[in-house]
């Protein structure tokens, strides 16, 4: 009883208490992130009262601290950068707002449908016996969180960015300190996001959940069901973030690299190149915004452990201390997990499965949480293994270049495909124990595990871009090459790290959905899922395909608009006079034009694809056909997005293992401009919209499209499957 | 009644007698091409009498008839490759003689204890009164068949090899009288292929079936089971001749491309390029003994349209002829189909499907095979929009090599992904359709449907390494310019015709797997396959991962065989004196002995993978796991078969369409050498292991796991799930 107490506390308390330590946290970061100045007056006395304060810290070696010419520059650039990330996240969000309207009315047509609008309550499906609100209620009420969700989502997104743009000519200045105190800001901004995102959306869900309980009371079932839309709200958006940043971003990128660094031998993100700041733009709007618009739990000791307590000197600490991170979190949080569970949940409690009572031990709760965290760490392994530059995959994956793209390119599919194999057993491993301890709830649970740790993931995926950018900046403000290096240094730890991320990512997508699924088909009241019926094998492989189909519209799309850039990056090298020699400035604008209008008109069919589907599938072949669609959506999107995912982190460190040229392997392939630099050059750009545009959206395919079939349920049971109704 | 004599004559009579009109048909078609004569005394005498005979035939232009040393050297070449492919299809048989011994052991053993080898009669499954057969026996008649069906395997294999490498000289010779000429030879060795291997292993099961019946009587459930060990012969040795074969011939190709064509900018199979007999070598072990594995029912009529009744004159018309061959012979079949099910099927008949008893009209049987039959049709058609470069699809993709090879490689990794649409909703509808009509053994029948207009199938996809064999050929004896671009438009139809074929293969064996699948099911007697069980789902989600671990496996293989085979390469271009000006001649020995080693060695991890799985799985996890593999694994599989099949096909194509330059856009892109050349060459080497090795692999993966499965069903039931058991 007294457990139940607490477990009720903490749905009252902890959360709302967590979500404002998470904001203050984030806050107190901020500070110090903004300790660093952009302005050069305000600069040099921080500067000269270096002696005190901030600068106490140990600084290896200071270069051009003094040089007020230097920050200015950055603090142009970092203008221009966020400048541009605005207006594309303005014209953005106006074309999604349409569509969130459009589906807000979809939302609220489909489920009030469901009774026939009718305003009368309703015997509850758990017990005919009570009373539940109107589905009518339901449908307004979901398409209200619907939109709670979206707009917070939105908000998360911009708010990302803004932080990320504020942070990364910080992080560009602080690397004339040294390599340790640029990675601190990185990180800190970093966590900055995680944690001011995560504790945003925990907030406004807790409200919309207290605020809806007015209106229903001890209706559990339509609460959830209402609930549900703020999911959908925000997955589909973080959808569209993902696919349009994604395009965004790598048309500007594959359209620099090709030109800039294959064309034209000039170094990356070289102020010369005029689709430069494109590039950096979509750095900020399309990692960044995307992934921010996901919040999740994160944990704030061991961000302190990466800032305050460790310290890091030189470069090939960056990596070993991430992942120190990873494994400090999780058994901080497999220890807090054993006393939260020993505390706060009832010694055993009763959970439904399709029907049927389960009676669950807390030690058993426990295990699935564990299972789920430590399958996070396996996840995070095997990645950093497949996409490090300090492993023999990546290395081999570089030693192929000696033969050409061709080998590159065949090494670095079959790399991906590889590192498959074991997190497909570790989240296999993880759902069968779950599973079998508390049904889709312990899935649930599970899920909730593997994201515990995301805690650092968050901020440390978050960190990759902000490197990338600030190595981009110093390149573009004139920086020596030694600061050119440490940047260079962090964002490969970066491309390991965001890999490690997007490992979690889809990992915990995979368990979570899952889960979602389980929902959907108790609320649709199916029995079984049996593969065996063809109406829903025929969803299994034509939901399998959906992976493939999605990716070729965003790949097709990152190729036909870097194929756009390309000729207006050679157009503006070959009719404006004196740029490839730095007397002219290119025109920076039309390049950030074409990555906006590419990236809005190619957002619009896979978002379509993934928004319709369910729909369409529900509607006209029913609820059984969705269930193989989902199942079939799930198994083969999760092989697909691990596998770009470390194809492309793999090639773009090959690219690096090779110009950074630190082992003696490594120098017989360079130097930059070498031949099997120039193949590995082909790699990195093939890798780019696998890792950035295709990979990490579908994860949010396979989530947004069981969360939108489990808050469309009641409409499909009832309605659904036409096709088959009429023939 | 009469209708069901007839329906037993089928068996008796119509099967031997089609086996054996096939033979003599093959034979027939043999003699033809052997009408083309490789010996210079005879030829020449052929040549003199070319005004009576065979020389009567409409020839456009001649050149070079009279060059009798080009004979002399035509006829070498050839020799010097049929030794290769002989030597290497020893060396592999050797090993996979082992393999298939130790496998015949282990078919004894595990079906032996499933009664714990006694020698006892048992009760029937179907029906308890009944005594059948003892485990025993079925252990010891499927170990033999198995073996048989192994030994049919290795035969076909062989034969199919000394066929094409007996054709593609002549080929060689016969483009010298016309693209129509030669278009004859290697359509009419393709149809001997066809014809004589289909035909010999419709005889061989035909043969053993009634000599088992002479043991088993009226137990048709023992007969079935053992008999069911012929198919799992077939395919596992059809897995390895495929696997060795496309690691040695994409060995010998990648590496033979790489540094020729783009380092050393000499022709594709320049004699001066040592590797190039090792690839010509592959391309009959490979290509053709792999596939040629593959037994099926072929067809008469549509030969003779293709090489009688329509002629050939000019280059364009050679994809058109191929794809009228593939209209006409589903349109043919279709009658031929209703002609059969009303004359030969009774009007309805009753099947078992799950224990429980459906009816079906011979109407609807007719459905079933005709929706697979048309599914392949658009299966076919689609396939040939995404391939050949007469579409826009290959156009764009050599457009996009403009901006070099990484753009090129994104647009044909995003073609592949797109080209799996609508061949999956074909698979789905005729799922669908055959199972609503008549369950799984209306999607066998579909999948017959779709086979049947195969019978084309084997012949166009044999014919194209014949083609490609033949350019070979031409530019090693070294003839004319003209000659090498008559069997070059031969070869960049083949490629197309072998994409349209291995979409034939992969959508047949996703029907085929299904209907083995489901045959496993009924016979571990599972009642349904529960996606929300966690036993099945993981088993759904590992068997999705398996085609990803397989190919991993296979293009690493590929890509680490090419890096030795280019160092060889390199090796000798740079010791060898006088061999880049064609004085000295190469080392070819040493080349074709890295490809077999390589390949040897390298095809034994895939193998094992596969035929390992079932096994581990159901012994250790049980028959609910392994449906739930068997279920991701053919609805993953069927999509990276599709969108590598055609990827590398449109690769392939987008180089040739550059090469030709027959159009505008073409010529913009070329000639030879040219960047945009260079780039298309490296997305073509990438393809190469793509749709020759791990593409056409995949669908040999998902039939044979289906059928191991079904072998070993009665000892998993019993034995199976051993890891259960003991948590």
């Amino acid at each position: 009883m007294g457990a139940a107490m607490l477990s009720e506390m903490a749905t009252e308390i902890v959360v709302p208490v967590c979500a404002v330590i998470g904001i203050a946290f984030s806050l107190v970061q901020w500070v110090m992130v903004s300790r660093v100045k952009l302005t050069s007056e305000r600069h040099a006395s921080s500067a000269n009262s270096s002696k005190n304060g901030y600068g106490d810290y140990l600084i290896e070696e200071e270069e051009g601290i003094n040089d007020h010419s230097v920050v200015t520059k950055c603090a142009d650039i970092q203008n221009a950068i966020s400048e541009g990330a605005t207006s594309f996240l303005f014209t953005e969000y106006q074309y999604v707002g349409i569509f969130m309207i459009a589906f807000a009315i979809l939302i609220f047509l489909f489920l009030g449908s469901v009774e026939g609008f009718s305003m009368k309550s309703q015997p509850c499906t758990y017990d005919k016996e009570k009373m539940c609100k109107p589905a009518l209620a339901t449908a307004i009420f979901s398409t209200v969180s619907f939109l709670l969700g979206a707009i917070t989502s939105v908000l998360s997104g911009f708010l990302g960015m803004k932080i990320a743009t504020y942070a990364n000519a910080r992080t560009t200045l602080e690397a004339r300190k040294g390599v340790g105190k640029a990675f601190i800001v990185a990180f800190r901004s970093g966590a900055v996001m995680g944690f001011l995102l995560a504790a945003n959306g925990l907030l406004v869900l807790y409200i919309a959940i207290n605020l809806f309980k007015l209106y229903y009371g001890d209706d559990w079932e339509g609460l959830f069901e209402a609930i549900t839309g703020y999911g959908l709200g925000g997955s589909s958006m973080a959808l569209f973030g993902r696919v349009g940043g994604g395009i965004y971003t790598k048309a500007a990128d594959v359209g620099a690299d090709l030109v800039g660094k294959v064309e034209r031998n000039i170094p990356e993100d070289d102020p010369r190149n005029p689709a430069v700041i494109a590039d950096n733009v979509g750095d900020n709007v399309g990692d960044i915004a995307g992934m921010g618009s996901v919040g999740i739990l994160v944990c704030l000791i061991t961000t302190l452990f990466a800032t305050d307590l460790f310290e890091i000197k030189v470069v090939k600490e960056i990596e070993p201390a991430l992942k120190k991170q990873l494994i400090i979190s999780t058994i901080l949080m497999t220890v807090g997990i054993a006393i939260v569970t020993w505390i706060g949940v009832p010694s055993s409690f009763t959970i439904y499965n399709f029907g049927v009572q389960k009676v669950v031990k807390n030690w058993q709760l426990f295990l699935c949480v564990g299972v789920g965290l430590w399958a996070g760490l396996i996840i995070g392994f095997v990645t950093e293994y497949y996409t490090s530059n300090a492993y023999s995959p990546v290395q081999d994956v570089a030693d192929s270049c000696r033969t050409g793209a061709a080998t590159n390119v065949i090494f670095g599919l079959a790399l991906g495909y590889k590192s498959v194999i074991i997190p497909i057993f570790a989240i296999a491993i993880s759902i069968f124990v779950s599973f079998s301890f508390a049904a889709m709830y312990g899935i649930a649970v599970a899920a909730l595990g593997m994201l515990s740790t995301i805690a650092t993931g968050l901020a440390i995926d978050a960190y990759g871009p902000i490197s990338d950018n600030a190595g981009g900046i110093a390149e573009m403000a004139g920086m020596s090459h030694r600061i050119r290096e440490r940047t260079d240094a962090l964002d490969a730890a970066g491309n390991t790290t965001a890999a490690i991320g997007k490992g979690f990512a889809i990992g915990s997508a995979a368990l979570v959905s899952l889960a979602l699924f389980g929902a959907f088909v108790s609320r649709a009241a199916i029995t079984t899922v049996d593969v065996l019926t063809p109406k829903v094998f025929i969803g299994l492989i034509v939901g399998a395909m959906l992976p493939y189909w999605f990716s070729a519209m965003t790949m097709k799309s990152v190729g036909s608009a870097a194929l756009k850039m390309v000729e207006e990056v050679r157009r503006q090298f070959n009719t404006i006079p004196g740029l490839m020699e730095g007397h002219a400035k290119p025109d920076y604008a039309t390049c950030v034009k074409i990555s906006t209008d590419a990236s809005i008109k190619e957002m619009i069919p896979p978002g379509a694809l993934v928004m319709l589907t369910p729909l369409i599938v529900g509607t006209f072949f029913g609820v059984e056909t969705l269930s193989g669609v989902l199942a079939g959506a799930l198994v083969s999107g999760v092989q697909i997005a691990i596998s770009a995912s470390n194809t492309g982190g793999a090639w773009d460190n090959a690219k690096k293992y090779i110009e950074a040229g630190v082992s003696e392997h490594a120098r017989t392939l360079g130097p930059k401009g070498s031949d099997p630099h120039k193949a590995a050059v082909i790699g990195d750009t093939v890798g780019d919209p696998l890792k950035d545009t295709s990979g990490p959206s579908l994860n949010i395919l396979i989530k947004l499209m069981a969360v939108e079939s489990l808050v469309f349920a009641p409409f499909f049971a009832r309605h659904g499957g036409l096709l088959f109704k009429i023939f």
